[in-house]
This record gives structure tokens, sequence and C-alpha cells, in this order.
């Protein structure tokens, strides 16, 4: 136990020092030195030697790797004190130990509270951005003052600038994280915070909170599927899709709650929402927005809200439409083209003749799907784009409902033309437990074993090349072996299967996530097991996505993220939606006994007030409470305050604890 | 159109000027001579006196006024340097021109934004807080430091400190607003913000909204009632509920953008709603709050969070056991006691068989229920502090859903029970009909006519008992009259129905509100020309409400709210309410042609889905979205940023607008 707590603080607090010797280096500058020779005379020198020197003067520790197939690796490190300097000269902000957040200061450094592991003044989210930002703002020696890595990316002498892993944490993360199989839901978050940063945290912080919770819908579902109900059986589906729905609104309600804690745990401030967007926008645009407010005072007086009121009113209402307008056009899409495509899939595969044809009508529909769900990703990133949404994270939001749009239907349509349509409940069962166990678990396997294959052969590729190279040039030297950069840099990216535009791998993953946790609470009436199947493949999904992130993927960028964003919605509306499923499943369930029927007046009333509460969501939707140039005060209020916010250190000094807390026992008159 | 501004101008200027030769008399306090001559020994020396002298040297001005019945009015005005130093030492938070809120600042005052009426320094709410401050301060002249007006009152010499009203100003905006019948639903909202404060000023707001909104359903209605749809007929119940369903969605979301920049023009803080609720705990648990995350830090270090998560989760839990043990202890006496009772009067009333019978019933009906309505008044005033929520502004909303569940069973039942039980739905629309012009018109015409007559009694006893007094004096002076400051002693208080405890006579009036807007949502299917009487009754409503503030009332305290608290939730709950009763009263409207029936089975569905929606509600308001520790640390956090904010003004002014634009627009390492 001692020697495990000796080797977690050497191991995580590397960053801690503030006169560290020797900096891990943590990104690398991939370098193709054919391109170097073919460029030497267009880029006046050796662009090598001028980029280390460069990132040198900047205060940055540089080294160069040799690397097979002509590759050259600048290899960077960071002492504390130049990455300090860049994060006061990006105003990053940090909360304080008095528990306010300021913006950095590299002279008062010891007012900010430390990372929760390793006791590092930084965090490495925080590390990468100041080391991108030196790396991006070094110029060349000549008395150009252009940057000289993006000249360099442009002339295609720069392949790639990429983090990479460490090896001492990589080992404790896999002996301590990925191959702790028994460890079951319980997981290092902390180690895992400071390795990737806070996105890919959050995401396994959830995967482990729901594969916990699900412990009792599954055991639930076991215990009723193996006892026998007796006279109350026919109570036991409205019973357990009951307890299904509670269990998923709870489990929500707690999952935002442990998120608050963690982003708390964490550092991460909370009233930055409208510095985010601030942040988020082009220079033009923050200029536009705050200079716009200085003209109107200057113009208008003390009473500016008229006029921003009707500048920001009528942008406002134009992107609330041009969204609206793209939203439709993504459901009429899905509704026109991909319902009946899938509708005709179902109907086909049931009354095929015989196994033969079943057999070809999957193949063509998988390899059609394959098609249209690139075409429908296509599609989708051209909506989004054409939105013109000015911060990053909206885009990849309002991507990320119209991708798991096109998923809903592809996963849950089959399904329901068996229980609805045909109320063939045994087949709905069967599809669920195929597509629960073979597929997710497949899936996982899949998902380890394509990155692998992938890098085994690019580095079978790059032997090759090597050989042939060493040949070449005459050398008589044994089987070259792939050096460790070298094998990074072939390693496979993080990356979403819908394109990079807006998300990485993650994507992916949540995507699963969701499309099971549909499955967990719309078909709970039909099939109770279903969760025990979800709790299983959860089992094994936190550890292969724990191997996948740390063995076969080249380590991510660090990602800030406070929250699981739009996936959060996602899951909230299927607790919802599950609520009408299984009230139709349940209806569809009783009804072959022929005990009652609807008639069409009724339904179409049920229809109604179904449409209705559809329709209140939406409306709260379309018109934002907030109009946008009360937001726009608020965000220009945030940043003044931000912009000051630095100097409030030396006031927090002067008064100390008792002089705050007597102000606040004396709030009247003394 | 000249004159008037002129007028408007020398009204509502008054406060504006900095060097005010004489300011006017804002507040009074009602002495009761008699008892200042029984007291004389206790109270050592001339009480009335005393309060003048100890009032003028705390920079007041005073004026001694004697009226009828023993009584002394000392009246009160204060220059604009005493109330400037009043907000200073009671850090009250001021917007300023630069857009940020900071502690008022007296020697900085020209930094803050002035009243969008009148250019004053001070809202009329900032400069009563901070007169009734400086009253309630004041200390004898011994060296005594017990608050001089305390001892007065608890000696029974003070009867009453109350605000007075402005004659010029009343007489303004009974002219402007009161009588102007033809103006419809719009008025001078900044003045009335102006003379009464944030609270009414929003409550005209919202009725005013309410109204011109109102026009397009009533339209609609009288339409479709007077034309002759034909075929279509049928149609008609679905698609204008529908209609007024969607119709309530939007007006409240438009309202609460209203609300938000009405807010903004007045001046009222966004970010104040921690402080808020800071301002409104004991001493004590300001101090525990703010002590207690100082020794945690000490005993804990960085990670406090474990403890406070300890600490404050308990007592998290505990505050909503409680809340849901009263909530429910108050549905199961509305559901247990009185929806008998309402169902019992409903009942005989039908099956009365004659109407002598029906009168008397009706007569115990309406004496019981008066019984009934206090009793529970009670018991949510009970249950209410029995819940020991620290915050007063909780306390008022959490007694405000209790009293109107009480009214919601009362004003609806009966109405439910003609349509759904007896589908008897001419006697519902005559209900409706009766309900809306009969009681809410003549309850305008009461709520003005009590006050008053009220008036004339106690004035009519005043002059009874001066002349008595003066007969026995011996003097022989004619029939005395009354003097002003007697008329706005007499005149009564604006005071909830319920008792004054957590609420002011806003209280009824919204009350009314809500309950008439139940009326046009939920029965809209049943009868469309609700919605056209409740716009007529409103067109009064506004004005009548004014004439009873300005003429018939004393002027009430004014209260800072920024938006209408609970009965927002309240109005937005009976929109989705309205969806299940349209609904449920279309079934039963087409019942009765036989043209379908609801069988057991599918109905049990139908409610276990409308449970689980009410369910999904329930729970996502039980468990609330932030720890109760993390709310408290983000509390300390914003009193920290208030505690050191004024000093942040002379920071701002060092650094110009340019200089922030510039920061903005280079983000970036420079």
């Amino acid at each position: 136990m001692e020697m495990e707590e000796s080797a977690r603080k050497s191991t995580w607090d590397v960053n801690a020092k503030e006169t560290n010797s020797a900096p891990p280096f943590e990104i690398a500058i991939v370098i193709d030195s054919r391109e170097v020779e073919n460029k030497r005379n267009e880029l006046g020198g050796d662009p090598i030697r001028h980029l280390s020197t460069a990132l040198s003067n900047a205060g940055l520790v540089v080294e160069t790797d040799d690397g097979a197939n002509h590759l050259v690796y600048v290899k960077i490190a960071a002492p504390l004190e130049v990455i300090g300097r860049a994060a006061e000269k990006l105003r990053l902000r940090k909360p304080t130990n008095v528990g306010l957040d300021v913006v950095f200061d590299w002279e008062r450094r010891d007012a900010f509270s430390r990372q929760p592991l390793g006791d590092a003044l930084f965090s490495w989210t925080e590390r990468y951005q100041c080391l991108i930002a030196i790396v991006n703002t070094v110029t060349g020696t000549g008395n150009t003052s252009e940057p000289l890595v993006k000249k360099l990316q442009d002339a295609g002498v720069i392949k790639e600038v990429m983090p990479l892993h460490q090896e001492q944490q990589r080992k404790w993360l896999v002996e301590h994280w990925a191959m702790r199989w028994m460890d079951f839901t319980s997981q290092p978050l902390d180690a895992i915070y400071a390795y990737f940063g806070a996105k890919v945290a959050i995401y396994f912080a959830f995967l482990g909170m729901y594969t916990q919770w699900l412990i009792f819908p599954a055991v639930l579902g076991i215990i009723l599927n193996l006892t026998d109900q007796g006279a109350l059986e026919p109570a036991v589906p409205p019973v357990y899709a009951m307890i299904v729905v509670v269990w998923a609104v709870v489990f929500l309600q707690f999952w935002r709650r442990r998120n608050a804690s963690l982003q708390n745990n964490w550092g991460m401030s909370y009233e930055s929402e409208e510095l985010q967007t601030i942040k988020a926008l082009t220079k033009e645009q923050q200029g536009a927005l705050l200079r716009g407010a200085a003209d109107q005072e200057e113009v208008y007086g003390a009473n500016v809200s008229d006029y921003e009121a009707k500048v920001l009113g009528r942008e406002e209402w134009l992107t609330r439409i041009r969204t609206l307008k793209n939203n439709m056009i993504a459901v009429t899409c899905i509704l026109c083209v991909q319902l009946p495509f899938e509708l005709l899939y179902a109907h086909l595969n049931k009354f095929a003749p015989n196994d033969l044809i079943k057999y070809i009508l999957t193949a063509v529909y998988i390899l059609s799907i394959q098609y249209l769900t690139k075409v429908g990703g296509q599609v989708a990133i051209a909506l989004t784009k054409s939105q013109q949404l000015v911060n990053k994270e909206a885009a990849a939001n309002s991507m990320i409902y119209k991708v798991f749009g096109v998923y809903f239907l592809q996963s849950y349509i089959g399904l329901f033309y068996q229980a609805i349509l045909h109320k063939d409940f045994s087949t709905l069962r069967s599809m669920l437990a195929q597509r629960l166990i073979v597929s997710q678990l497949m899936s996982n396997v899949v998902e380890n074993l394509v990155p692998y294959a992938t890098y085994r052969w690019a580095e079978y590729k790059a032997r090759k090349a090597e050989d042939q190279i060493k040949r070449e040039t005459g050398e008589n030297a044994p089987d070259s072996h792939v050096s460790r950069m070298d094998k990074e840099f072939l390693t496979p990216k993080y990356e979403a299967s819908i394109g990079s535009d807006f998300e990485d791998g993650l994507f992916d993953d949540f995507l699963e996530l969701a499309v099971q946790f549909g499955m967990v609470t719309m078909f709970a009436s039909a099939y109770p097991l279903v969760a025990s199947f979800a709790l299983l493949n959860n089992l094994v999904e936190i550890r292969s996505d724990a191997l996948k992130l740390l063995v076969t993927m080249r380590r991510p960028a660090p990602r800030q993220a406070a929250s699981i964003g739009a996936w959060l919605s996602i899951f909230q509306n299927l607790g919802v939606v599950a609520i009408v499923t299984n009230c139709a499943l349940l209806v569809c369930l009783y009804d072959d006994a022929g005990r009652w029927k609807i008639e069409p007046g009724l339904a179409a009333i049920l229809l109604l007030e179904h449409l209705l509460l559809l329709a209140k969501f939406g409306f709260s939707w379309f018109v934002a409470e907030e109009p946008a140039w009360l937001k726009a005060r608020r965000i220009k209020k945030a940043y003044i305050q931000d912009h000051v916010s630095h100097r409030l250190l030396g006031i927090l000094e002067e008064s100390s604890q008792e002089e705050i807390l007597q102000a606040v026992q004396n709030p009247a008159l003394a």
C-alpha cells in the first residue's frame, strides 16, 4: 500500500516542482526531412535548425530525434515559468485559494489553488494550451513577424504537431485503471483528468456512474425474469417500465450533481460561461460586441437598450429562424428518406421467402446504410456550418443532435416495427439481446482491433520503406526496428467517425452509450433483461475504452469541457420519449389478447395531447428567455469584470479573512 | 404635448437635484400623545422632542404635525447626501455607467447610473430602505445605545412608521394612469416603478401585457362563436384549445423576455441572486457559512469539499424531506378535506329538489368556505414556518403555492364536476360566464368600495372622537375636519387577505389573475368566449387596481423584486395542466354522442403515462441540480467579490474603454 502510494507520488508529481531540472517532453513537431531538402532554398536555410533556435529562444527545452522514413521529431518541453508567463499573456482564469477566480499572475502564483493530483500549478489542458500558443507564435530569424510554424506547415515541411504520451504515467494508468478488471466501476478519475483533461475524464466518470446505477434495474430485471409472479404476471411489464423511467430521471439528476462537484474538484470555474462565449468569438466579432456597446453609449446616453434591442434583436431572430429551417430540413430528410428506407428493409426482411434472400437483403442494407450514414453526416456538417454559429461548442452540439437523429431511427425503427406493427415481441426480444450482446460487445473488440491493425499495417509499411532507403543508400544494417517516437506517430488519431470538424473520438463513444441508454429505457416494458445486458457490456466498455485511449491511440489533445454537453439533453429526452414508448408497447403487449381497441377519435385526441406537450417544449426552446442584447450586455459585463479581476488579488491580500467576516456580520449601519 | 412634458419633468425630477433645498417628506412616524402623557416619567422627558432631535442630528429634515384624536405625526425627509451616506453604510449594490454593479460609494456617485425617470440617483425602494435604516438606528440622548424607535414602539408610543403619498406625483399618476380608460393596456410603467417600486410595477407590466395578448384568443373566440362553421363544427373545440395552449406557452416565454428587459431598464442587477440569499440570512447563519468555510480550510487544506459535502449535504436532504413532508400534508388536506367538501356541494346543488334549498345550500357553502379558507391559510402559514426556510422570498413562494392549491380546487372543482361527471356543458358554460363576468367584475368594484367604506367609517369615528375631546376640553370650535395626514393614516393598508406575514396586497391581485388564466386556458375547448370575458374584465382591472393603490389605499412599502416569482411557475404549470384538461374535456364533449368508450386497461395505461410525466417533473424538483455545499461555496465567492467590488471603481477609472477594447482584440500572446 505504501509502495503504491510512493509510486503514485513519483508518477504524478512530475510537474509539481517549480525548479524542475528536466521537464518532460509533452508535444512533438513532426517534420518531413525530404520536404526540407526540396524547399531549402525557398525557406532560406535549415528550417529544423531555425525552428529549434526559435523555440529555445522562447524558453522551451527542445530535442531533435531522427525517425524512420525521413521523419524528424522536434520534441518540446517547457519549464514551469515559461508556461506561467504564457498563461499570464493568454489571460487564463484560474481559481485562487480564497475561492475567487482571477486571471493568472506569475508573480502571485502561490495564491492560486493547485491540481488535485500531483500538486501541480497547471492542469494538462492549461499546459497544452500554453505550449501550443508559444509554438504558434514563435517567429523566424529574419525580420519577418510571420509565425514560423504556420509557414512551415503551409510549405508541407511540418506534417503534424502532436501531444506525446508520458511513458511513466501511461504505465501507471494501464496498471491501475485499464487492466483493473476487478475494480468494476471504480476508476482513478483524478489521474484520468490529470492525463487526458476534463472532457475525457467526464466521459469516464459518466460511464462509471451509469454502469453503477445500471446494477439496480439489471438485478431487478433478472429477478423478474427468473421468478414466477403467478397471478401478478400481467402487472410486471408496466411496473418494471415505471421503475426504469423513474430510475432514468433520478439517475440523470444525480449525475448533474456529481458533474457539478467534479467540476469544482478540478478547479473549473462556474461564471465563465459568458467568458467562454466571448473567447469563442473571432477578434472582429469581439470588437464589434464591445465597441458596439461603447458607441451606443455615446449616441444614446444611458438608455442604450432600445438601440441594442433593435440591432441584436433582428440578428437573434434571424439566427433562430436559420436554425429552425435547418432543423426542419434535417427532420424532413430523416423522415422522408431514412424512415421509408428503414421500414422497407424491416418489412422485406420479415417477409423474405427464405434465408438466402434475407442474407442478401441484410448485406445490401448494411452497404447502403454505410453510404447513407456518410451522406447524412455530410449533410449535417453542411447544415451546421450554414447556421453560422459563432460558438464552436454550440456548433458541435448542433452537430451532435442532428447525427443522433439519424442514429436514433437507424437503431430503433426495426425494433418498433416488430413491436408496434406486428406485435411480435419474441422477435423484438431476440433483436434487443442480439444488438446489446453481439453488436456492442463486438464493437468493443473492433474498436480496439481496428486501430491496432491499422497501426501494425502502418508500422509494417514504415519498416519496409526504411529498409528500402537503407538498401538505396547502401547501408548494410540489420532489419531496422521502429523507435518510440515512430510508434507514437504511427498509432491512429482519436477521431470521430463522422469527420473531425467538430468532435473527436468521444463522439462515437457517447453515441454508443446513448443508443444503449435508449434501449434500456424505451423497451423496458417489453424485455426486462435489457438492463443486465447493458451492464455486462459497460463493465467491458470501461476497460476497453481505457485501453484504446492508453495503448492503441495517440494521446488526444486535451479539451476543457465542464459537462457532457448536448449528450445530457439527449439522455434526458430519451427519458421523456421512454414514457411514451413504454405506454405504446404496453398497449401493443396487451392488445393481442383482444382486450381493447383504440377508437380513431380517442386516438386523435391522445395524439393531440402528445403533440401539444411536444409543442410546449419546442416553443420554450424557440423563444429564448433572455433577449440577445441583454445577453450581450451580460457578456460585456463579465468581460470587464474579468479584465480587472487580476488586480483584485492585491486587494484580497490586504483585507484579511477576519475583516471580511466582520463586514458580513455587521451589514447594517454601524 | 410640450406642457405635458414639462409637467412630467416638474413632477418626477423632484429627487434629481443634488442640492435640493427642501426634500419631500417621504415617511411619517405616528405617535399617540396620550401614551406620551402616560409614560413621560418612564421614558424620561418628552419622547417627541427626543425623537425629533435625534433624527435631526442624523441629518434628516423633521416636521411635526398635530392630528385629530391625540395623534402626532413626525414627518421625515432626507437630503440626498444623507441617503447616499446611508447607502454606503448599508453596502447597497448599484449599477455603474461602465456596466458593472458595485457597492455604492458617495464620493464616486457620478459613476453610478441614474433612474430611468426623473434622473434621480436613488430609486424609491433604495431611498425607503436607507430612510428606514436611519430611523431604526438613531439612539436617544442618554448614553444608551438602544435604538430609540424600537424603544418607543415597545412602549406603545409609536403606533406606526408609514410611507407617505407624494401629492404631486400621485395626482400625475391618477391623471395619466388611473383615469386614462382609453389607453386600454398601455401604462406609464417607469412612473409606476418610480412611485411604487419594482414589485408593483412588474405586476402592472404583467397585467398589461397579459391583457394585450388576450386580444387574440378573445377575438378568435368571438368569431368562432358568432359564425357558423358548418361541417367543420366538430373540429372547432380541439383546434381552438390547441391554439390557446400554444398561445399560453408563447405568451409566458415572451413575458420572461420582457421581464428581463424591464429588470435591465430599472437597473436591477443580475448576479445578485447569491447576494440576496446571503443578505436574507440571519447574522448567525451568515457567520456560520463564511466562518465555517474558513475553518474547514485550516483543517482540511485545499480539499474542503468532502467536509462541506458531509455537513451541508445532510442539512440539504433534511430540508428537502421536511419540505416534501409539508407538501404532502398540504396535498392530503386538500384532497381529503377540501375535495369531498367541494364535490358534496356541487352534487347537492345539482340534485337539490327546489330553488329554496339551493339558496340555503349556497349560503351554507359560502359561510363554511370562508371559514375553511381561513383555517387553510392558517395551516399553510404554520406549515411554511415549520419548513424553517432561511430565505424570506422562498418562504413567501412556498406560501403562495400552498394557498393557490386551495384556491385551485375551490375555483375549478365545480366546473370539472359539471363537465366530466355530468357532461353538462351548458351549465359549465353559464358557470364560466357567471364567474368571469359577475364575480370578477363585482370583485373589482368591491375591492375599491370596501376600503373606501372602511376609510369613511374610520374617518367618521375619528371625527366623532375629536368632537368628544373638544367638548370635554370645553373648546367651542365648529365641526372639526380631518387633516391630510389624518386621512393618510386612516386609509387602509395594502395587505393580503390571508395575513400579512409573507405577502402584501399583490397576493390577492395575482391570485385573481391566476384563477382567471386557468379558466381561459383549461376550459378553452369547452367555451371559446372565456377569453373575451377575461379581456373585458382585465381592461377594468388595470384602472381599478391603479385607483385602489393611488386613492383608496395607504402607499405600500416598496419591495424590490426581480420577477413575478412563484406566480410564473403557477402560470406555466396551468399551461401544462391545460393540455390534459382540454383533452379530457374533448373526450367528454364527444363522448355523449356515443362515439367511443375508454376501456379500463387503456385508461390505466394513460393514467400511468400521465403519472410518469408528473413524476419526471417532481423528481427534477426534489433532487436539486447543484449540491448545497457547492451552492454555499458559490455564495461565499459572490460575497467576497462583492466585498472588494467597490475598490474596482478606481481601477476601472484608470483603465479606459480603449484599453479594455485593445485587451479584447489581442487576447493571444503579444
